[in-house]
């Protein structure tokens, strides 16, 4: 039986975060067991805060959580891919849609995306 | 000035790869600073193999390699995400379009998407 290979990183293992519709990679995250089994139970995506070491359900704060729509498991069993509807329509702590807006352009990183809500009105900082 | 965060993951960084056409995420791989160099370099993806403790370009033996088109960083700076040309179609080893072609059905992963190539025609194995 295939199952998820939590071993290899130590507890852990990344998960991309991809929008059900227009196919955006939104975020990468970690999850451990228990936040696997919380996204399962909630249809929230949970994951394992690794700067602060403790659990965490994406959007708590802001309202903005994940509705899970699919959930994929690439060949080696050591990466999730989740499909989900972003609620709030931005993904990033910082109000874009994307935690992925710095592109490479010419050897640096240029801001890029779309902005969907002002940090300050979302979290009051 | 952003940079790419080496140290977070003891000198590796999470890469998804993500086709530039269909959006499909393709794989997900990990770069230390040589491989990041390379793929700048050369324009093909290149990684490094956790499981080999080597580096890999993707696709030397098969010839399906990947084409870089446009690379993003994420906020925190330690997840790249690269949209490619992915060549010969397909990205996985068992010849599944995509690596994440195992998808949660009631409790289970089902082998779901794309066969391209025989991995025996490809890979002689």
């Amino acid at each position: 039986m295939i199952e998820i290979d939590f071993e290899k990183g130590n507890g852990l293992i990344p998960v991309i975060i991809q929008d059900a519709l227009t196919h955006e990679v939104l975020m990468l995250g970690y999850m451990n067991r228990e936040s696997w089994q919380k996204t399962q139970e909630t249809n929230k995506v949970s994951f394992w805060s690794r700067s602060k070491g403790k659990p965490w359900v994406k959007g708590e704060t802001s309202g903005h959580t994940q509705e899970v729509k699919d959930i994929y498991l690439d060949c080696d069993g050591d990466t999730l891919l989740i499909k989900v509807t972003q609620i709030g329509g931005a993904t990033c702590h910082t109000g874009y849609r994307s935690c992925f807006h710095l592109r490479h352009e010419e050897g640096e990183w240029k801001i890029s995306g779309e902005k969907i809500f002002d940090p300050k009105e979302v979290y009051g900082r």
